[in-house]
């Protein structure tokens, strides 16, 4: 058994939900037979979920909801120095969370068919984000 | 240490928020004395979480106040053709999250007094649900 | 590798989110040089997540938009004998997670620069909240 790390930066994304599927799994080139995908993102303004793959109104949709689920500008917030969109970030960021946990199985991602990582972007311009992969699993060397 | 999995099907369940721990457990039926016990839902529909395990009242107050937070026939959706239900049901399967990590100790989910597995089923129509559980361990066969 | 798990009960914390890195640091003294962090809260009505670690603002501002997000007394719950607070923290719960995984390097726990753990306290009057952490790693004397 054996566990790996790799740290790596997205590019920078727009503030949206992005599919970022491909963009993880080429920073990890070999995956064990049997393990866990451990992606954790080291900002607290942004997220990283696993949903629909597909449909790009999906992530569309995804932005407008969670824009009125934490509107910007609510009068009582006490942190508004780093602008209208900081604190609601990080209010999304602790909705969706700042992690996934995903199984690996025959030296793939046991995602389901439909499927896909997301980086939720939360914050109107910001540069690109770091993500911390650990790659627990058996036989790492035989694939 | 070792790293088992197995894959399986839950039964389909009616949308709402539904008790699994002994569904679940049937299909792992050996854990290690120490370890972690991952569990991750193939679904994006759907989550998985941790909570209160006793009174069905909760289950039922789950299911309302979701329906609140995410309602139905927001009029700026997009993704609305697999039915009114499908994109609300993307955006609390973000809220709930699709996967638990669990301790293991003394050959059991360290789960706290009050705390079940729960599926929370947001389709009106669903299949059975798919789980890999991964179970992380020293001494698999030590009991 | 290995893992090992340490359960330790936190000081009762005031309604409210709470910075709790060093409170739950001093607990893991020996880090692997590289691994996973696990920790599990045995609870249904209080959360724990990471997120800002500077602005005291950021943590009241949580509670006052999670109070929003959730509100007391909504007419239709059914679980209302423990108090209005206690429902409501159920779903609070959900929405915020009961666990975190953060990787190790360097004997270290790989948080971003302005990232801490929190401690989301949901109740008005709760008592001490366990934890169950959980450390896999290379060597972890190693240090």
């Amino acid at each position: 058994m054996t566990l790996q790390q790799v740290t790596f930066t997205l590019p920078a994304y727009p503030r949206g939900f992005h599919l970022i599927t491909e963009a993880v799994l080429r920073h990890i080139p070999h995956m064990p037979h049997t393990g866990m995908l451990f992606l954790f993102l080291q900002h607290t303004s942004a997220g990283i979920v696993v949903n629909e793959n597909c449909d790009p109104d999906v992530l569309h949709d995804f932005e407008s909801v969670f824009n009125v689920l934490v509107p910007e500008n609510m009068p009582f917030l006490k942190h508004v120095l780093e602008g209208p969109d900081d604190m609601p970030a990080h209010i999304k960021s602790v909705l969706t969370g700042h992690s996934v946990s995903i199984p690996i199985t025959n030296h793939r991602p046991a995602l389901g068919r439909w499927q896909g990582i997301y980086l939720c972007e939360f914050r109107n311009h910001a540069h690109g984000r770091t993500v911390v992969a650990s790659v627990l699993g058996h036989t790492v060397n035989d694939h």
